[in-house]
């Protein structure tokens, strides 16, 4: 069934072995729900309603109750409960699972991966109201990211993984020359095997496209994965697993391949599954917090953690002033800048921001990105489509402490969405500071609060935006400048604090979005991260090479 | 200049590429003295000999004093001194050397570094010498294992390194349509960059070969090097490092990418220099405690680390008796079982071993064994080329300690080289013990001692193996057997634990040698080895891919 499964993707496949390979724009997921039609989509929300006040169906071994409690940031419980499995439980199901798995070899697990993705694919318009209704995000932005960049993210991670085990044949004939004019011949074969049993931790907020990499990453290369979902953030990957389960049944392999695990009321869990001597691999994306507790506690397993940051975008000069005021007020705003690669600090000099026509004075650029953010709030219902709520209650208290720390430019208010009038929506907050405030400023207030810092020089500027994410991290640096000077100086900035450089953003391109086969997210060497999606370390760690050698008969 | 040297390198280096793709036999540098003539060899005997009762010459900074003591283990005081440098002034040294050569990118560096192998190649007398002089390896095992085998193992690293920088395109063009029908294209560039300064602990056995596969994976991934050898094998690394740091200033570069660090009186020099933030990477090979201890404490460093192994061979039947006893006694014999790939636990059943005339007991097997042993002792020069010398005198505790846990099968006595009276040499002890003696046996006794392990049966044998190594590691696993159900449990233990397995070795392959390019020496999945030499996660783990990106004009 797997090998079949496998012939079925190959040429789609290969298109993504290429793209990884090319680094270049591939997207085989549609973006946008629209080509679907209205009648699919009213199916797929159907589909969502029929979770809401039930039972999720998952039959994992180990169940000791249910649990759930998520509540939509458009303000309804959802009041979907799920099972709480034992870890140990799911441990044990999950070792007796992974032999057949190892032995099914690479291609067999890459066609049950990518026949996974594409069977996730038909349940999009669930998967994204499920990924609205628990991150908070539009349905719009929802059905792109947490669907579509997913999968995208996913098959990444299935291909890269491939590629890295593939750079060894399954077998070779080695032949040495003998000193005494004949030769012996060594059978060499080679075998990929699994690190162990795989913990995949996700956030409320980037529940799928986050969680993605990690799980088919370590499915691929034979380790079976227990995911832990945030206790907000469930439904979506509970679809995800019921749907892995469901295809691993169907291709004859163990369904506890993959399982779900859900807090119970202490919320620990997923500390107490991280110690299991079982899990050798753990994908983390949250807080600091939880973050260092795992680099500091869990030394049996892995880990790749992708924590918190501090972005810069550092304005100096610019041959299209709107444009880059359009493309920063769209980043700041864009899912109410709750995003990992959002910006958060604009760093502009006194000396101003040099234009075609004008220099723009630093008070004058803040006016300009506050209106501009303004302007963009008020395009209806395309701008509730970019912002998307709150996904959490505390995120306001960010936004008033950030309030003091400044002069506030743009006030951040509640926003009306006529469709959710219980949505937790409020606009983004921008709030200038100067040099001295940085013990106020330089650290993360997540969701739409940003800060513009006024410097003395650009020069002065690129080095406060050094040291803020050498020390918090970062995903993305932005820099705007026509000046060849300037832009050698953040390149070698860029190089030496491992930051993905974004230059020059004036049109559709954001620096808070990165494209999947093309775009590394996170580089794994500064605290944002301490792994990349999806570079060669991200796989290669999750799979050893076993080999047997035995000598071939001179005869045959 | 160093592009010179890429291109100058280039058809050679694309054999190392394909040979590592492939897995099969290649060497390209010779493995017998014997091809460089009498004068050659007599002309790199004095070149190891100018270096004794004299100041070795490295004109690094940061020299507090001087500081050697290596005594040969073939029975004289090498009186060698090297300086002793603060490592913080190696480190702010190789920090400043970094980024050139970082910018210099993969090709130069490769370029660079297959310089510095080929000229060390150019200095394999000496080298050799140098190793035997330190190690208690014979000259021709020396120049095989310590000089032709370990530029193997440097050249494999930089080829698999190279071959993982390069799985990304320096550059990309990235064209995503819009939706108005047009089209927006990205500029992508990719840079691998280093994770910092990378420091090397070596070990007394195997200073070179254990040390090159980190040294060159480093220093081709852009990673600054500081060379810690153990205080009784400076010698080899002294050379390694003074060529490299010529061939790098003779290429423009600054020497410190490579410096040596040897102990001061205080011996604690490498956990010292392990715990600076600036060590980003550390490459063990030594013991278990230190090791551990590493571990432990290095956390803000990548570890490499090779530590002890309890090698097991299960025998159940052959059809080549007599060729598995010369290749069990001589894998026994090598290089007086100092080798971490050594067997140490020999399995056998008390239902015998199957040969096609007969079933041999476990007790005649046992005897032969140490029949076979003692006749290749008998083998006057040859034999002293296998065995070498004890590279330690408290090796001698470990055979008096092995002697009290069971039977003797084979004493181990003092053996005399007529070339070098005062060397240490002990043939190798064989004693047999029961299952029941397990806590006495199964720990690693370094040197010529091995157990012959009394079973039930095959089953029980690899039970027993399949405990000893899960829990002390192991680098090889020996099976003969013409069972294929035997051969079948045997490679499934073998994927479970990690450990490759070598199936009826009866020629001239031997279980505690490893080819590179074709063999993996170490999985990472047991304690032996947390790394692979070389694999994938060995080199990708060194370098951080950053990329920088900007729109490409519409026009353009």
């Amino acid at each position: 069934m797997s090998s079949v499964l496998f012939d079925k993707y190959l040429p789609f496949f290969r298109q993504a072995i290429a793209a990884v390979e090319n680094r270049v724009y591939w997207s085989p997921f549609p973006e946008n729900p629209a080509h679907l039609g209205a009648e699919a989509i009213e199916e797929g929300r159907q589909a969502f309603e029929a979770y809401r006040d039930a039972s999720f169906y998952l039959d994992q071994p180990g169940v000791v109750g249910r649990n759930g409690g998520e509540v939509s940031p458009y303000g309804f419980a959802l009041n979907v409960s799920y099972p709480v499995c034992n870890p140990d439980a799911l441990i044990m199901a999950a070792r007796s699972a992974m032999w057949p798995w190892v032995k099914a070899g690479p291609e067999d697990r890459v066609g049950v991966c990518l026949e996974v993705l594409h069977r996730l694919q038909t349940h999009g318009v669930e998967m994204a109201f499920a990924a609205m209704h628990t991150t908070g995000q539009s349905f719009t932005f929802a059905y792109q990211y947490s669907l579509a960049q997913a999968l995208d993210r996913g098959l990444e991670a299935v291909a890269c993984a491939y590629k890295e085990m593939k750079q060894v044949p399954y077998r070779s004939s080695w032949t040495r020359p003998q000193s005494n004019g004949g030769s012996v011949t060594m059978d060499k074969v080679f075998t990929p095997v699994p690190r162990g049993i795989g913990l995949v931790i996700a956030c409320s907020t980037s529940p799928t496209w986050s969680a993605f990499p990690g799980i088919f990453a370590n499915l691929v290369t034979g380790n079976p994965v227990i995911v832990k979902p945030h206790p907000q953030a469930i439904l979506p990957l509970a679809l995800t697993v019921a749907v892995a389960r469901m295809v691993l049944k169907e291709s004859g392999f163990d369904p506890n391949l993959i399982s779900l695990l859900v807090d119970d009321e202490t919320e620990s869990v997923a500390r107490i599954a991280a110690l299991k001597p079982e899990i050798r691999l753990i994908d983390y994306t949250g807080g600091m917090a939880q973050g260092d507790w795992l680099e500091e506690n869990a030394h049996h397993a892995v880990l790749f953690a992708q924590r918190s940051s501090l972005n810069c975008v550092v304005v100096d000069s610019t041959d299209d002033y709107k444009g880059l005021l359009r493309n920063l007020a769209l980043s700041l705003c864009l899912y109410s800048g709750q995003l990992g690669a959002t910006p958060r600090l604009v760093l502009v000099s006194r000396e101003g921001v040099k234009t075609v026509e004008e220099t723009v004075s630093a008070e004058q650029f803040g006016r300009d990105l506050a209106a501009t953010i303004s302007r963009l709030l008020d395009e209806g219902e395309k701008a509730l489509d970019v912002m998307g709520c709150l996904h959490a209650e505390w995120l306001k208290e960010g936004i008033d402490a950030a309030r003091e720390v400044g002069e506030v430019l743009r006030d951040s208010s509640p926003v009306e969405n006529p469709n959710w009038p219980a949505a937790r929506i409020h606009s983004p907050l921008l709030v200038k500071v100067g040099v001295l405030d940085e013990q106020a400023f330089a650290k993360e207030y997540f969701g739409p609060v940003s800060f513009l810092v006024e410097t003395g020089t650009t020069t002065e500027a690129l080095a406060l935006a050094e040291r803020v994410m050498a020390s918090s991290g970062a995903l993305a640096l932005g820099l705007h400048s026509t000046n060849e000077h300037v832009q050698e100086l953040a390149a070698d900035l860029s190089l030496r604090q491992g930051v993905p450089l974004h230059l020059n953003l004036t049109g559709n391109v954001f620096m808070n979005q990165s494209a999947a086969y093309a775009d590394f997210y996170g580089t794994g060497a500064n605290p944002a991260a301490n792994c990349s999606f999806t570079d060669s370390a991200f796989v290669s760690r999750r799979f050893f090479l076993v080999q047997t050698q035995s000598p071939v008969p001179a005869s045959a």
